[in-house]
């Protein structure tokens, strides 16, 4: 089962404690793509500019993302520069530039109207809906936002979340999004405007998935060496959709297991700049972080 | 099997989004005492002055707290006015007043020096040393501390993490203590330094425990409401050791069902100001909430 993700490529420039990486290829699309090709076909929808050459596309066509949906379009590529300081949980963004990005229609390549899985990824969420009415045989959709758009363009947002079946966010987000201080009950509130699901995403604290049936709680894998956060975000949302997607969508949806498999995905894009790690990750090394997810979670029952 | 815990019992002030709780029974050790008598016999090491009443004993003698240690000096309790903001992870003090406090000498009843189980509460590291010199007949010594004495006794913290088994300590002080960023390393570095385990303690983020077998790491049970977390830490230290007393010490030393129990007990305390859920709790509860911590984090292998 194939899915189709619509958002960012970009050339990054990002300073951490550990390093630099100078115009690296990044992006929401870009990270989301690469993380969910190790479980489904991946077909991009996005835009970059006539300095994005073969090498660039390279990484994604090793990993067999369709680039079909990728235009080219006179200008530059978008460019992102922020740095991270001792707290890896949130960049301070020094630089944006949209260039090609600003005038982004996404065009839906024949053929990709029908597929079964959709991820709108951070843009605009006017721009999300416009992917969203086109590729209308989709039987899954799922989206990403920031604090950036909730400022900016509420209705559109709550639009959006009428039709769409899981929204991913940080925690600051959900917070701001619905004026909640209290997790759960941002969570609700969020639940009670359409989606079967919210994925709360927070960083070195893990994640947490509220649907119908409760909450699922997962911390972050500890690792002595977080290199660069960049992607991951979108990394897990790489491995939690693309892990859906590999089991099919008829039966019974185990979003437990998609968001171990979204974490792993992230704990390995954060070990290295832009997709330095993911590129070289291996099937047995997916497994083997679920695996030790497995025995840093589990506990017996009482006596 | 009997634990002794050395710490403040407190009139607390504290003001939260959800209400005030005005001169409440309060103090590290007065939570750690109630928490940990769900699970054991309690003997309370502390001061306090001449304005505490019967009345105020009352709800330690109704949890069959051992007040034999418990001191009456010249003077007013200890007292500790403090504020939390939307953000319920940190307090901020708007008034100490050490009272009988500030002379505190530990007195160690007859009969006490060989207690199995000695919980060192948040006090001077240089008392802290001197009952861990005078309960000489502990098996398992366990120490917190807070970031005041980090700053301003270091050398006697040093010299106590050579002599305890086990300490307990928040996210942001490990940090301050290690001088690294990084949560693992940190705990590498505390592990190098005496202790057989560090358990972490991250609010609302749960807790991860680091001992030689690796990382075991629970999120906090997502709560619809949390009226006041004053207590928590000292609530999750009761529950953590009072379950590791009641199962001996002879065997292995499950420190994954302490953790949960510890979680399971901070998790009520935060329900409501002072100890007014904890001394509604029942056994049941407990038990149902282990349940709801096995429910909120368990996931499959994959297919």
């Amino acid at each position: 089962m194939s899915i189709l993700v619509v958002g960012s490529v970009a050339f990054d420039t990002v300073r951490t404690p550990f390093g630099e990486g100078r115009e690296v290829l990044g992006g929401s699309a870009t990270h989301f793509a690469v993380s969910a090709s190790f479980w489904t076909p991946v077909r991009l929808v996005a835009v970059v500019g006539e300095d994005f050459t073969d090498e660039h596309r390279h990484p994604l066509r090793l990993r067999k993302v369709d680039l079909a949906g990728l235009a080219t379009a006179p200008g530059r590529t978008f460019r992102w520069a922020g740095e991270y300081g001792d707290d890896l949980n949130t960049a301070r963004t020094l630089d944006t530039q949209l260039n090609v990005f600003a005038d982004f229609r996404p065009v839906i390549p024949q053929g990709w109207h029908e597929t079964p899985l959709l991820f709108l990824a951070n843009i605009d969420p006017d721009l999300q809906w416009e992917v969203l009415e086109k590729v209308h045989g989709a039987k899954l959709v799922a989206a990403d936002t920031m604090n950036y758009w909730i400022d900016a363009k509420p209705a559109s947002l709550e639009r959006l979340l009428t039709k769409i079946d899981i929204l991913l966010i940080n925690d600051a987000e959900i917070r701001q999004l619905t004026g909640e201080r209290n997790l759960v009950r941002a969570a609700e509130a969020v639940l009670a405007r359409g989606p079967a699901a919210v994925v709360v995403k927070r960083g070195e604290h893990g994640v947490v998935v509220f649907d119908a049936a409760g909450a699922f709680a997962l911390p972050a894998y500890p690792l002595r060496t977080v290199m660069d956060p960049t992607g991951a975000g979108d990394a897990f949302a790489g491995g939690f959709l693309g892990y859906l997607s590999s089991q099919g969508l008829d039966g019974e949806r185990d979003l437990r297991r998609a968001a171990v498999v979204g974490s792993v995905m992230a704990s390995y894009q954060v070990e290295d700049f832009s997709l330095d790690r993911v590129l070289r990750l291996t099937q047995a090394e997916i497994r083997e972080r679920y695996g030790q997810f497995a025995a840093l979670t589990r506990f017996d029952p009482l006596p």
